[in-house]
């Protein structure tokens, strides 16, 4: 027996009050969002006719290191918040490691993942600025469900694109966006210009997050009292989802443990760099080290085989561009079940972080995340989300590397979310019938050749 | 502002060492199980073809109030446990009722509800006797993935009879079961003589609980090292689902609450009789009074409309008889979507307390039961369980008649579980498909009149 509880819960008066704004201490400060017809950064009062104003004071805001949590939100945080920080106890004795594994699980919600500690955030703002409702885009379908949870809980409108592909495979996962009263879309769709226009040039599209994202913004742009509203990427997400690392380090210092290798599955970027923050803060400060591992899917490898540059956020090049790695907003990822990271670019924080040299990436294939998701499923009880299913297999390996090595490193890692909506993708596995998808440099090269030029 | 935290958590340390057996604590015991070739009470000896030998002793001992529970399922415990005591502060204020509103939630964890808690103790005596596998049955799903996840830890073989419409309505449980290992046939099915007879008298039948524990009894008893194992019904389950109650007992006395009515949803009665089991030792005892409220489907009303005689446990009448309210074992409910309380029967340990007028019972229809489920969800955030949701409208409708009186009643309910694989429930409800199918006095009285004669 330890000291150490299966999982540690703070006490709601422990929980933070602010969220913590990583940019505050970084010295090279991630590029600006930049207008694809100026070339130059975009203002406020650009992005305001986008976003929410206060909103576009916090994605503009990289010196305030702490932006306080209004009350309402903290109270909504309250009703599944603090998130449990686990000992995985059983995992080590299967794999017996004398790695120390935790995980921060964010599932503990309908959502079913970290989406809503940012969808509360943003529908807040949306409301406090007397607007009627807002759009949205969802891959695997989390960040749409937080955004209509948010929105009934506050009485807002909400629209939301949903890449076809998830749409198709999650069939209920509309249900639950209907259960909280909003409209679900298969993205690409023909209530857009650039849905059409897509559509056109590529008929059998099983969409992207990146098209889903113009469909969205093209709709709120185009509706009075709407804005649109995006759940990862966004230097404002990052910031929202710093609850996830300030809880975790709470929670950490509160048993004296420190992490050595943090780890997290990157799509656009918003858990990893949330569970990170407040590591991170301190690596950047030169108060303590830490290994900071970002995971993605070999199928869509922006951080391992794409390039840092200006890009498009969406496929139909109407958003600002972004400096990020990225492999091409023209570049559709081949179908795979982790729909959440199935986004051609990356948070422009964390882009900059990987850049800088402050954090690492692997690929993984799709077939080894389900394999690790099963062995985690059947020791830990939790059944995961491919997504962060892909964070899983990462620590594996890292764990299994300390047992060959004898070292009892501590492995943080973030465990995002279920995969009870994911059951068809669980049963691909099953049957054998899951593919790796690889895409070849050619390829990729191609993508990236079409960058926009500045 | 309160002193009462939206969640209450119990440290590890004040979890329950021991389950609470309700049973020594009452005067009128529960009626014994019955032979019902020989018309005598079942030995301990009869019933461990079917059992395991502790969980025998377990369903046998009417006298033995504390029962230790074992270190490995307290271990197993701590993954998922303590489950959260919330205080249902935005609801109470949507409703605008003077009430105090509390429920105890048992979804979060992958089986999606309370069942995990007997799971684990009957999958580890199983283990204990030295057996290969269990069988079972399971109706929503939510009992045989509980097993699932129980056998998978352990390394037990795992078979489920799921009740056809459940099989039918839940693809996905399906699958979950399969990523923790077991097999599952829908019931009834061709593996097993009382199924096949079943099919040829009901071609049509989508199932039955009481139809799916035949199946499993019976390949229980015909496969060697197999033993069977229910989610409900019996006293043993009762007695682990104390730990449900046990919890809320201490998290309430902890902050010095006291509930004056306490609701639970009753299929089989097993989360009911966890969840009041130390409230109604209480009163049994005549240290304090609660108003305790079972609440059915009006598809299925036991407590409601049926009788209190000896009854077949199931369709197939291979199961001994016990004493309990009934509607009779040959009536088949019209199907609904709340599977978990598809049961003729009801725990034979609740009847007797509530044929000796310590609780109530009401019924109540499916379409208001989605109302409810709905409203909540949108305010509480989480996605309840046709199940649970039964409880939910009960505890609205006590907290609406407070807001008559103005009385600050302290109500608590059990929220036995999560909705997210009754998404074709919640579709049909939003497409106003849901239909209330409600017995009529001669369906009733038909079934009745065929108990068996003692």
């Amino acid at each position: 027996m330890t000291d150490i509880p299966y999982k540690i819960y703070l006490e709601e008066s422990e929980m933070p009050t602010s969220w913590y704004n990583l940019r505050a201490d970084m010295k090279n400060k991630p590029a600006p969002l930049v207008n694809p017809g100026t070339g130059k950064p975009m203002t406020a009062e650009e992005l305001s006719g986008v976003f929410c104003a206060d909103l576009v004071a916090q994605e503009l805001d990289d010196t305030t290191p702490f932006i306080d949590i209004p009350e309402e939100i903290r109270s909504f945080y309250k009703m599944y918040r603090p998130s449990p920080l686990v000992r995985a106890y059983c995992l080590e004795e299967k794999l017996q490691t004398p790695a120390k594994i935790y995980y921060k699980f964010e599932g503990n919600n309908t959502s079913g993942s970290h989406k809503l500690n940012s969808a509360i955030a943003q529908a807040y703002y949306a409301k406090k600025q007397g607007l009627k409702g807002v759009t949205t885009e969802t891959g695997a379908g989390q960040w749409g469900t937080a955004l209509s949870m948010a929105c009934a809980y506050l009485g807002l409108d909400c629209k939301v694109y949903m890449v076809k592909i998830s749409y198709e495979q999650k069939p209920f996962r509309r249900e639950v966006m209907r259960t909280y009263g909003a409209s679900v879309t298969p993205s690409p769709s023909m209530n857009t210009e650039v849905g059409r226009k897509i559509l056109a040039e590529y008929p059998g599209t099983t969409g992207s997050l990146g098209c889903a994202i113009s469909e969205a913004v093209e709709d709120a742009v185009t509706h009075e009292g709407y804005r649109y509203v995006l759940g990862s990427v966004l230097n404002q997400v990052l910031l929202h989802q710093s609850v996830i690392g300030l809880e975790t380090k709470a929670a950490m210092d509160k048993y004296g443990i420190s992490p050595d290798i943090i780890i997290g599955c990157a799509g656009g970027g918003s858990n990893l760099g949330g569970l990170i923050a407040p590591f991170m803060g301190e690596k950047l400060r030169g108060e303590k080290d830490y290994r900071i591992i970002a995971v993605e899917p070999a199928s869509c490898p922006s951080f391992t085989r794409g390039v840092f540059a200006y890009d498009f956020c969406d496929t139909g090049k109407i958003c600002p561009l972004a400096k990020m790695y990225t492999i091409g907003s023209g570049y559709i990822p081949a179908p795979n079940h982790a729909g959440g990271l199935r986004f051609h670019g990356m948070s422009p924080v964390l882009s900059q972080l990987y850049h800088d040299k402050y954090m690492e990436a692997v690929s993984v294939r799709q077939t080894d995340v389900f394999e690790a998701a099963e062995f985690f499923a059947r020791c830990e009880g939790i059944l995961p989300a491919p997504e962060s299913s892909h964070a899983i297999l990462a620590a594996i390996n890292e764990a299994k590397k300390c047992k060959e090595t004898g070292e009892e490193k501590t492995i943080l890692f973030g465990l995002t979310g279920t995969g009870y909506f994911d059951m068809v993708a669980y049963e691909k596995f099953h049957d054998g019938g899951m593919t790796n998808y690889i895409p070849t440099d050619e390829e990729l090269q191609a993508s990236i050749a079409q960058l926009p030029k500045l």
